[in-house]
């Protein structure tokens, strides 16, 4: 795997998934693998889980990583021939040509835009920098993809797996502001490489992209979705066909302890962070059956198993 | 130990100094003892010498450190039972939650807003944290104490240690703005513990939180308090009585050449950083009596004490 | 060498050369050098390949490497006797004095004011930290100077040595922003070190400071200067007569293809940032004769030189 800017650059989710599993149990293996290594994370976007469970995966491995919050704006001009006369000081040319001097695998989130469906779904600017780097890029959530979060939620079910064939619910739930669809994307394209029986719902207008659900069932009835769930996944994500309508009016959609109970003991999960008696009551994130810390946790050994492979094949080249 | 949020979270003030002088005289020891762990510290307000000390610490241990600068702001929702659908994208429940899965200690630094004195005299961002997290808490400094400044107080006054029981002032001092009475308190609290004779002086209407005075003897008449004193630490702080007002017309306070003559060739002391004359003319805090950098320099050991003890009382859970 | 603010201070330019070639060709020599140590980076100004090939450097020699942002500011009090009453709650003494107790060695960057020559070329700020610091300070691009730049460009010159005594062009072009000097002085002065024939070339009005230039040959013709330069350096800077001028429709100056022409196959080099098709067009610098890329990397390895220098030194004091 020469980067992992979404879930299709896997060659192999099961194996990537084992060796994610390997690092659960042994978190201090491979802390040779990346001596003299630097990995680079750059975040247009704040950050606190994959700031911090993909800073320690590189420690572990032993990589210097170093992390640069761009937060406060770094305005790079994308435009090739541009005359640069204006705000913008450097080029992605220059700017990441250099960085894949400085680093041997770089890291960047930049969210969607909301603004431009059609940017947004070239994931323009994770891709410009691929395009101007000669080291493996890492994403840390994209304007359509989070790939880590994805690999992640795989290992967290079957570290919870119920020993038959799952069934996964992905169910959207409202939220006051728009948020991108990354999350939900890429736990789709998860799920559709685990032998699990994935449903989706949401309210009607909601629907994702068709091109990555694919051939998944879609439900617009939430509580019919839930019957007999093993894994219930919530999450907000803004409509791609009205691109950024949001509907926070949608209360009933929140996920409550009755629509558990239509559920075969299912587990919670989310990816954080959440809100709380919007998304989710009180009631269901603190039950026992709630392993949103482990997700978390998950997010770790998900980042080192990715981080290994980048390294093995960047030393083969 | 496992946490440190207040001076009496140390079980024994006389065996954690010894450890501390045991690292200045030792910085290097023990550098195998925070290998494969992270300290996570958080910074909602500005740092310069408890970062830079407390990373230096655990690096020397062997720690990994990881600094976050929230002094943007993180909003987090503190309430249990909130609906969070405005401004708050995070609860502490998930957010420690999360950051003990992540860190093996986390410090944190949060000031009194110096407008609600019952809050802030809860300690009740960094008592949240703790409430929510597995791992040992350790304070940065919270709104009403800063116990590993007293630790390195404690430190540079056995270092400097006249032969006898020294005679310990602490002196208000005026300040154009209003400040925590956080390294006051902890001061007091440290010299409580400590053979030494300790004396407050200030202006009326400058009381500290009784409480933590005790029985230690305050006089309103600065001169008098610093006949004979071994050691003169000057401090501001706003009034605990009218929570948060402040005095800067109280220029008389200032501590002088004059006053220092008063003294037995007392050493200043003073936490850093300090307002050249104002809180002190530089004649006092330029000469040879003056031990402001050993005290600064003394962070390190005692954070480096403190981050010991948690690791290992870290091990044995 | 115990300290790095101007390219004066590398007593022996050549060895120092030597020692940065080293590193090219073994990046991971050396590893133990700074093993125990910690560099301290401050920048008052943002920084991209600075501060991260300082920050590469160090942790190769095996150094600890703490970087702070000040770009929201840190106002420090640098006037003494100073009554610090408004809103400067640090005086440089105490803050640099800190600093010493903490790192071994301290970087800091702080642009010009471009308001005040005097100061500037006093270069006070970087002055005044190396006059209350103890330990090596590192300038990371001060107001008037930037000799890691400088030493980064002298061995990118070495690494791709014409063979014969080589015309180096050092040509001003336009920016629409008002620039300091710092990198065209250094630069000048790292090449009045080397066995080159330096030209330098821009408009009437943008002489550089006559002390710094000293015989060396400048022509207001950018054309003639060009003829058979074997390396052409650009870089705008604003006047330094009429302080702080600068000239964005002297766009005839701009580096072109058909310039090149005139010169002996010149290589093109810049430090980076470069507005593209306002400094240079886009078909020079995406030319096979740019170097500009392998500049940057060599960044690394002049801050390992001169940080190694520093550490040895260090050692003996």
């Amino acid at each position: 795997m020469n980067r992992y800017i979404a879930v299709a650059d896997a060659p192999d989710w099961g194996a990537l998934l084992d060796r994610a599993e390997y690092f659960r149990k042994h978190p201090h293996a491979d802390t040779g693998l990346g001596k003299n290594k630097t990995l680079l994370q750059l975040f247009y976007n704040s950050s606190l889980r994959t700031r911090l469970s993909t800073q320690i995966a590189g420690q572990r491995l032993g990589m210097e990583v170093i992390t640069m919050d761009l937060t406060q704006g770094w305005a790079l001009e994308f435009t090739d021939g541009a005359i640069m006369n204006e705000n913008k000081a450097e080029h992605i040319r220059e700017a990441a040509g250099v960085m894949s001097r400085y680093a041997d695998i770089i890291g960047l989130r930049s969210f969607a835009s909301l603004q431009d469906r059609h940017a947004d779904y070239e994931d323009f600017v994770i891709h410009q920098f691929a395009r101007n780097t000669q080291v493996p890029m890492l994403n840390l959530e994209s304007a359509i993809a989070h790939p880590l979060q994805a690999l992640a939620d795989s290992l967290t079910i079957r570290q919870f797996h119920p020993g038959h064939r799952p069934k996964v619910v992905l169910s959207w739930a409202p939220h006051p502001r728009a948020l991108p669809q990354a999350v939900a994307n890429s736990f789709v394209q998860g799920m559709q490489r685990m032998d699990v029986d994935l449903v989706i719902t949401h309210p009607q207008g909601f629907e994702l992209n068709p091109d990555i659900v694919g051939k998944t069932p879609v439900l617009y009835d939430q509580r019919n979705a839930l019957q007999e769930a093993d894994f219930v996944y919530v999450k907000n994500w803004s409509s791609y066909q009205d691109y950024g309508l949001t509907a926070p009016h949608l209360t009933d959609w929140m996920l409550d302890h009755n629509k558990m109970q239509l559920t075969n003991k299912a587990y919670f999960m989310h990816c954080l962070p959440v809100r709380r008696n919007v998304i989710v009551t009180d009631e269901v994130i603190d039950s026992d059956r709630s392993i949103v810390l482990d997700q978390a946790e998950n997010r770790i050994y998900a980042a080192q198993a990715v981080l290994a492979e980048l390294l093995m094949d960047g030393h083969e080249r």
